[in-house]
Order: structure tokens, then sequence, then C-alpha cells
């Protein structure tokens, strides 16, 4: 199956989660030097006794053409990447509940934007474009089997022909 | 006052929070195409029915000569600054406890590297360099008063002389 990549926005990234950007009712503080864009993801760490951590992931492109073969969910849990570079990337996500491969989105989302998976979102690892790239990622520690993983019967060649102005550095 | 900043490290960082930084020992996951740089910060959002929150707060520049008039400090919680961009940033703080202006310490950070301030330590709003740049900010929505600020005596003013290497995009 091949697959290309839409903008992301945060109309259609709802049914998995939060696109952490900046909007445009931001409330001026610190004597109108900063504007703060609140609060801006659903954050869901603290379940069976869950606390939240923050890491650095450095993600490795993928060899081209890119080609997704797993995917994975957190069932206790959110999990946020904010890119911490000036490169796009990929979000390869399907509805929470019974894995459904007909139900694959993938999206690309430029420098600036995070994105936040929603409790039992199934996601696609970390998928850097152009450059090795470092993520804060926002997610828990805490008791349970925090991950489940599928290997999808077909794998997904994403085509990213008509993204040479997005993946651009 | 004139104070000039120093490179920041994580040990001469310890005493207001944790440096948010990829580090010689991280997780390989993914199939290898992840390192995980697992845990970075001691997050102390809780406090009083508190609960995580991420905002993007997009700061501009102070004018030239950087002026430093005001601290703060959050009683109830940490905060946590990760730049989203290619630019470097400043960080003045003072340790928890009785505000001693005499114990300012300024640092320059480099684009990568975030901050965790821990609760009770003082320290200057967001000081963006160069250009208007966002930070990821990870702090407490909850009940009680977390912001208290006081303003120098004797206004410091930043000496970015010997920093044009770490300023330069």
């Amino acid at each position: 199956m091949i697959l290309k990549p839409v903008p992301i926005s945060a109309e259609q990234f709802t049914p998995f989660g939060d696109l952490i950007e900046t909007g445009s009712d931001p409330i001026a503080i610190n004597y109108g030097y900063t504007e703060r864009h609140h609060d801006l993801a659903s954050l869901d760490l603290l379940e069976q006794e869950g606390r939240p951590i923050v890491s650095i992931f450095r993600s490795t492109p993928l060899p081209q053409p890119v080609t997704l073969n797993v995917m994975e969910r957190h069932p206790l849990s959110s999990q946020a990447f904010i890119p911490m570079g000036n490169q796009p990337y990929l979000v390869a996500v399907a509805p929470a509940g019974e894995f459904d491969a007909s139900k694959i989105r993938l999206f690309i989302v430029k420098p600036g934007q995070g994105v936040n998976y929603h409790r039992g979102t199934w996601h696609h690892f970390c998928l850097a474009l152009n450059a090795v790239s470092d993520f804060l990622v926002i997610d828990r520690s805490g008791k349970g089997d925090n991950c489940d993983e599928v290997t999808l019967v077909e794998p997904i060649t994403v085509d990213l022909s008509d993204c040479e102005e997005s993946t651009a550095r």
C-alpha cells in the first residue's frame, strides 16, 4: 500500500490527539514580551500511580523509500512529541480500539508543531525527515505494561513526491 | 550591576533545576532508529490538586542592552522551558528561599537544551536572543497563588560581548 502524507491540522487530528501549536488567542504576559499559548494538550499520565516524565528522543530518518511495518499504542497514557529543531516529520495514526490498518492516516508536520497522542491511539514511532532530529517527549512512568505493538500485514510505502516544499530544509 | 553570562552546564545548574539535554547513555528503541534520553527533569506539578499542562511561550527578545529588572518564583511547582527553534537564550536564576540579588547567576543556553526550574527557584522570565522564539513550557494548573515577583533594587545589565559565537544564528 502506498500513502501520501497530508499537512496536519488540529481538526483532522482531533480523533487521535492534540496538535500542539501557537494559536490566535494567546495571553500577553511578562510585560508584553511573552505570548502564552495556554494548555495545548490533554495530558493523561497519572493512571496506576503514573507520573509525568520528560525525555528527549533522538530520531534517525528511516531509509528511503520510507516504509512503515509496525504501529504501537499506549493503553495507560498519552504521549506527546514536540520537535526541538527545524525539520518536518511524519505522523502515522489509526483510531484507538481494535487495530484497523484501513484507517491509518498519514500526516506531515511542520517544525514548530507538536503532537500529543491520546491514550490508546495507534501510532508509528518517531519519523524524522531530512536529518537526525530531537523531540521533547512527555509521557508516563509507572506500573503496568504500557506499550502494545502490531505488525502490518501489508507494509505502507510513503510517497513523499509532493512534499518537496514541506520537507526542504 | 553588569553580568556576563556563562555557558550553562548541568553541574552548575543543579542548585536551581535540571538541564534537559541529550546525554551519553541513551536507550536504543524503535529498532535502533530512536535514542531515548530518559527522564531528564524532576517535574513537580501535582501539589494542591495540580495537573501538568503544556503551553507554548512565544518570547520577544528584550531591547539591547538587555536589562533585567524583575525575578519571579513559583512556590507550588516546577516550570520547564524547552526551545523549539535554533536560537540560544539567557537564563537568570537565584536560589530558592529569601531572594538575594547577590546570588543571581546568569547562563547562556544553546538551542537543543531546555531548563526545568525547581519549585521556588527565582528566575527571570523567558529571555529569547536574536529572534522571536517559541518555547515548549511544562508547568502546573491548579489551586493556589503560584507566582511571586520581586523588583531588583539595582537592575542588571547583561554583557553579551563575548557571546558572539553562542548567539550567532
